[in-house]
């Protein structure tokens, strides 16, 4: 990895990084297709990180299929795949962390402390073996987009993010290499999370801008799946995860819901004006 | 600084990196002089970095002279002398650290918790900043050398990290920046320091390999100095700073302690055979 990418930088090539644990889907291979038409080389990483999972999370049944990534990743237009041993990114008496503090306290970080810890020590390691222009990140880990942004101004790395449009299955259901685990019962009723918020959206098209209003709908449209529970529904500021009264300025409006056993998340992103 | 450094190592010039706090001696000199003499070019940072002080700590009066350091690491053959304002590396809205887990913990940082995580995390910074080949460190600062060896392993930084010896006043007292806070009777009373280290090292070379023994004596010789308060002596293995009973193999016999209100460390780095 080393080696080749010391080569395409001494030959001015721009390199566009897409960091993922996976399983791809058509939400990955739109951050590969845009990494393609905005670099010379694209590199794609596939690592189920395992310092980002909690204690009783699912890790080891995470889903894995290499081979499949591999073809998928080829026809996005990917250049090199780098799919990392863990000991390889973790040698024996690893004990370095990356940590963004604040912004990763609230959303995710209340039910899984641990997470953006993980996310934001793996991304360091990768991009200072991949050293990458820009690097390309999904808006469905919404909260994961601002702290990496975070991450890469705090730390001075020599790089653009670039986050992505959420990808949608036709019924609206965010992409998610988690959805494999959805019964067909649980696959229905987690649809409630993409129906409920563009209902949301409708609200603030149509004028609403009390936040505890929009989020009182969200929280009762989902209330009303018994198989769905949710983790967190807020409505927050881009700049410091804060919720808000009053939706106004760039919003982010974020949940996360157990549907059985599988933890989903899914946000709606908004430029709100005053009206 | 990234201009000039993407424009250097477009030329294939290799980069040599010397971070200070400034206040320079010959000790930081002797790592300008080695990275002048194994690199293209030289960076020289002097940054008194606040996150590596703790409250009650030197910071505000720490000894600062930068017309008098950039003519010393002129003539040591720095190319380059990067001196960024606070809010440079550390942008309002901060809140990125880095922290090497276990070995920041025994000796220094004991009675300064949070000092390595300062310190590691403005040298993630200045790596990204400079993106050296070769980042030169003092022994002085032994356990900081070995927590930086981890932290480049770690994180995968592309640069190698090179240790130079402690260089110490004719009388044998380590060269600091800090010694200028010394009053008279304090600068005789700190010469107990290196004293007592060249006695151990007299010991071992005798062929005393109990580690308690030649603590005992050091503690003996430090305690007799009333000036002297001892933070820490300890011998300790240099893989993972843990205190040893015999001496054998790597060993760092490291002391810290306040002369009046400074607070000194000094060391032995030893590389001890079963006899």
């Amino acid at each position: 990895m080393r080696r080749w990418v010391g080569e395409q930088r001494q030959a001015e090539k721009s390199i566009g990084f897409v960091p993922t644990m996976g399983y791809l889907h058509a939400g990955h291979l739109s951050l590969a297709h845009r990494a393609r038409a905005e670099n010379d080389r694209v590199v794609m990483s596939i690592f189920v990180n395992p310092t980002q999972f909690g204690a009783g999370e699912d890790y080891a049944v995470y889903p894995r299929d290499l081979d499949r990534d591999a073809a998928l990743a080829r026809s996005a237009g990917v250049d090199v795949l780098f799919a990392p041993a863990a000991a390889v990114i973790y040698p024996a008496g690893h004990s370095t962390y990356v940590a963004v503090e604040g912004l990763t306290e609230p959303l995710c970080g209340r039910s899984r402390p641990t997470h953006f810890r993980g996310v934001t020590t793996v991304v360091t390691i990768l991009f200072n073996l991949v050293r990458p222009h820009r690097a390309y990140f999904g808006q469905k880990d919404a909260q994961q987009a601002i702290v990496i942004r975070r991450l890469v101004r705090d730390l001075a790395f020599d790089l653009e993010v670039v986050v992505c449009p959420i990808v949608r299955e036709p019924d609206g259901l965010a992409m998610s290499s988690r959805n494999v685990f959805l019964r067909p019962e649980e696959r229905q009723a987690a649809l409630v999370l993409s129906r409920s918020l563009a209902g949301a959206q409708a609200l603030i098209a149509a004028g609403e801008r009390d936040a505890g209003k929009v989020l009182a709908f969200v929280r009762d449209a989902i209330g009303r799946e018994a198989l769905v529970r949710p983790d967190y529904i807020e409505m927050v500021d881009t700049a410091a995860l804060a919720p808000v009264g009053a939706i106004a300025g760039e919003i982010l409006l974020a949940v996360a819901a157990y549907v059985g056993k599988t933890r989903l998340i899914d946000n709606l992103l908004l430029e709100v004006d005053n009206i």
